[in-house]
């Protein structure tokens, strides 16, 4: 795999890998792209189009393309019509995809799960790190980016295999052990076939010490986790103006209703677990402690992809006037998680092109639980990423692309 | 009228001369500042008081000396009496300042009102002059600001007097004429007295250019107007996510619904139409002019201080998804407004200190129609003030006090 | 045209003549009919369809045809393709009633409209009871209900010669005057083909002493006016529960947003003032004259059928203590409507079928402003309907059909 | 203790007996009937002053004398000043009061808690019964109302002693034994004295076959439970509506806020258990069995004696259009309730006095679950009470009492 040094065309031909590709976000992304590519749609919810993004070079959309794992195999189109029917995707887009999504579909390989696999992890492992070396071949990529869309896993316990490299890989050749939930080892494997990583869901992922260490190890840049998109969204916009004016929050309680496949998932309390952390940390960090902030997931499965969210801020003013907001949040999760997961395709595959490497702290900006970031202020988020834009666009007018990939 | 000029002792005595000194908000004002003063209260609503203005040697609430202007004689007490009733000073507050009221109580002096007034608006300004530099001899005061509380007028058409200074104290000498509107009539005895003057209202006030070439031949600042304390605060902080997010808002409706005193001034559409356009102009700033932004403010009686807001809107998200977000804000209206009087006091206090003028840009934050700055997002604004408050630190910390007064 | 007197069959083959046929609601309501014809849809919406009505002999869906008057030539398909993109009318049952659709536009005439038409009024109604005629007689249909779903209407002045039936109709003959309004002309017209009438709108259709009196003379029975289906259906449930609790409201303000045909109709204060009257009316009756209830409608384009209202209820309790209630209602108007007309279709024919006249004030459970009944509690209203249904089944049950029609 | 059998004078004075006498609830219903016997306030909230209710000869609030039981023991007095701080009881109100809340004070007694009491329950029900008659015989009282308005407790399990009288008379004496719940000691002790009971709580109470038997054996009437103050008061209001129209309620999602210590007793789930059913049954009663309901109770401590609740429902229109409705319910959870234990009060007393004995299911207007009644919908509830307070009026206006007191 040789790539001449030459960045004047910019970032180049990038994959995208979706961990999760039938689902109702990926089908969202990839049903986008091929809109976007198409000219069918306006770049509505997509940031890297506007400016300061706009004037960098990032791979454009007909240089992306979109393969990925998945452990079911509902039929790509199906789920898009699905889409269309509640209202996600157009009548007009749908007609005009249905070509572009069976060549995707025949890019989506299947993806691992526990009770799936026999053998070892690391056997998974070297089945999912092929997977990736021939889509990036087939296609002639300069760098792939794996981006974790699955569904939400249970928090897992630390073990020691997890603390360092050696012990991980150790641990994932006993062939009795599952050692990594199924997004670390997606991780793993991306890793290790040279890809950064993105962890749009608050799963464990690449949040492991051995895996940060092997992210180190090959110089891939990582980033995650935990797309923010809606309450939590809000909450880091409004959290902000409280403090700037001195008042003093004193609940902030939050109902989410939401239905679809994340709402069965998050029905149950074990799963939910991680996501209610997530949104928890970020309302603490914006807010102290010591603010009463009950939060609740409900699955109505009747609302399909539609999310609901309700929040209610009780707070005091002066002379401890006692006084309230409430915001209910009506929107279609994977319509407002798609674009992001383009735009964070597309700045990862940047950050790479540009030789960056670890966490991506300055794409805090699109997520609840941002790694190698404590700032969870959106407007302060927004700003670091509008100045690092500018940083990687120097860096990519060079001559010399660093181009990480080569050098797996 | 001599002092030293040695700022070691920071901005010093400060008079807050209140145009509309028996209004809830004043009267809130007053209460508090007693209150802060005596130590029965938290500094909730205060943006002064936290970092990074708490560093800065602003007045101290000894330092704060209040008076005003009225054309109603509730008695001050009565007006905290109902207050409390209402919930905005707790019963134990009321029982502490009785005696603090009745000595603010002293200095307020009967205002102008086109309708109470005979003889010509010049003389009138004497008057006003003359309240304002007693005010300030009797108690030893370094710089008094004159603050805008009194009803929201409606706004006034620009005339030929209004465009220069000379032609306007022309105008004013006319006994047949009342050429400036009580609010300007006001912001022009302070700056003839040598006063700052703010504008917390939507009223004309100092924002004609007669006026701002009188601020600018006494050196003297000004900031205003509207202050920012409910529905526009949170669309300024609101507006900016949606653009940061590339999301299009398609529509923005508001309804307020409040009694009071100024649910009764703002049922009338003459006076409302103020602050319709006062509200109107931020939100295109912020989202441009293809915004459909039905708004209204309506007179409910039965509700007395308490305002509630509900804003509805209506956004597109990727591939034309339609999404919406709902607010309710509720509010005690003058608990909101008291603490930004203080602290637009004690800021607009140092900005004198220091010798700046012309309109405090820097002071957007508080504001709905920033005077001297176009920025409308929140973020930015409290940014801007942060960075503003570490220059006037700097000037402070000399030993020379430009001290403006003196110069009069 | 000969009818047998037998009502063995039930109501027998019924017409709905459509005031409005190409608009949103009427493409629903056909759209919704030849879906429940082919068994593609639940009933859902659809009173008639439930316990204690679904065991009268009501006319069948099958017995059912519709035609109608509109002054636009949209085609109907192309009309409920919009709605299928806007969520109202699922796709596959577009695919299905195409040729339906098709079929109805074939029974669809040039309506009435002032500036559209010259002659006098009364040649003008000659044709709309000529087309009314011909499509009772081309279809074979025992009695045809005229419903108004055309855009709401300012409210007109009453004039002499809309008080009796002889001065009227001297004034339909002069071709200078157009002494009645479309909504009314369509009442007249209706009326003298011998055909009863519904109004949906809050227009002043039937309202007029002179259309009440022919409606007398003619043994017609009529009913109206102005469909509830949101905002008011939500008051008239809610209302009794404050009064039935001793809750004393003080004050009930409501925000309407809505786009389409409607919206924009509604936009013009004039034309709104109808539907505020309407709506303003309703709550008097129930809460009495002293609660502040400011209403507002406001255009939101983008909102397309989609109406969201808000209603903000402070009420006091024990002690006066100081509580409120919000709502927000979404949903689409013509889907709300459209069942309650095939409802008042077969409940209208059934009325006629056993020869009742004048206002059918037992309707008013369909009603802002019920004619000849003054009850607004919905509750109410639903045991005075179910009342009714009782006693029409029962007349319905015997052999002899009084059937109007015929005496014409 | 002798009666005169004559009711001239109606139902004549009667005793209310609260258990939890110091709890917030409580403070209200006494505050308010001070405030009511000086006139000082209205009767908002208070059904049976206004028709038909007012024109029955229920006690008047000169008839009425407050005790009770609790376990706690701050005084009335002071609980009431902090309800007067939280904006419950006006300030005017409590200055007039102090002295009749001190006589109040002297009726009150420690009330029987598990962990309070050593012996068996047979002797702590002796205790209980003996403060019953005690406060009968000294205020001369023709009959003494119980109400339960205690902390919920959690659901108790069945056992064998709970079925029959003689049973778990037994088990009573046991001193090793706690067979009854708190609630349910306090029910039989008051069968046992003859006094009516109310729960209005979701606890045991009253509810055990056992003490059915009991009631019918003693002729007593009894009420319950579970007050239906707030969103279920809604829910039972609004889902009629929606059934009455055929549309289908997919979904009803609700949150409670709540502080106070309500608040705090529901935060534990096993509490909080008992209303979670009480409020889901009621809508699985209205609505069936199919439709989506999670429901939660926070505990805000923040939020004091206010409790907020939000609820939203999706539902389905014509052709399956899916649409929503909002509610926010923000109240004083005492003001709400204290007015309905008056009402209870009153109307279990004339019950009484008219013989009726059993579960009064007529009064299922004022509970979540209502004893003897099937009937949730909340209009049919109000025309129920209605129609029984004719009869209890009729059975009044005769010259034989049959006061059940003297029976005993």
């Amino acid at each position: 795999m040789a790539h001449d040094m030459n960045t004047s065309e910019g970032v180049g031909r990038t994959g995208i890998w979706l961990i999760g590709a039938r689902g109702s976000v990926s089908a969202t992304v990839i049903s986008g792209l091929l809109a976007l590519r198409a000219g069918l749609v306006e770049s509505t919810g997509l940031v890297t189009e506007r400016a300061p993004f706009d004037a960098a070079p990032l791979p454009t959309w007909d240089e992306l393309v979109i393969g990925g794992h998945d452990i079911v195999d509902t039929a790509l189109e199906k789920r898009v019509e699905q889409l269309s029917e509640a209202g996600l995707v157009p009548a007009s887009v749908l007609r005009s995809i249905t070509e572009g999504l069976r060549e995707v579909e025949t890019d989506i390989r299947c993806g691992y799960h526990p009770t799936l696999h026999t053998g070892s992890q690391a056997e998974a492992a070297e089945t999912l790190i092929g997977d990736l070396v021939d889509f990036r071949g087939r296609h002639d990529l300069r760098r792939v980016v794996v981006i974790n869309l699955a569904s939400t896993e249970p928090p897992v316990p630390l073990v020691d295999a997890h603390q360092d490299l050696s012990a991980l890989e150790q641990a994932l050749a006993d062939p009795t052990r599952a050692v990594l939930p199924a997004s670390s080892l997606a991780a793993y494997a991306a890793l290790r076939a040279g890809c950064p990583f993105v962890d749009f869901t608050p799963s464990t992922g690449i949040t492991l010490p051995a895996l940060r260490e092997l992210a180190a190890l090959k110089g891939l840049p990582y980033a995650g986790s935990d797309g923010k998109t809606g309450e939590t969204l809000l909450r880091t916009v409004l959290a902000p103006m409280f403090t700037a004016r001195a008042l003093k929050v004193r609940s902030w309680a939050g109902t989410n209703l939401l239905g679809g496949g994340d709402g069965a998932t998050l029905a149950d309390p074990e799963f939910a677990a991680s996501k209610l952390e997530s949104k928890a940390r970020g309302l603490a960090a914006l807010l102290g402690d010591d603010v009463t902030a009950p939060l609740h997931i409900d699955n109505v499965p009747h609302m399909g992809d539609v999310k609901t969210a309700w929040d209610h801020v009780a707070f005091d003013g002066f002379l401890g006037a006692k006084m309230t907001l409430q915001l209910t949040w009506t929107g279609y999760d994977s319509s407002l998680a798609a674009p992001l997961v383009l735009d964070l395709a597309r700045l990862t595959a940047a950050a790479h092109a540009t030789g960056r490497s670890g966490p991506l702290g300055e794409l805090a900006f699109f997520f609840k639980s941002p790694l190698g970031n404590e700032e969870h202020r959106f407007a302060e988020q927004a700003r670091e990423l509008a100045d690092w834009i500018q940083t990687l666009r120097t860096d990519l007018g060079g001559t010399a692309d660093t181009d990480a990939v080569v050098s797996e």
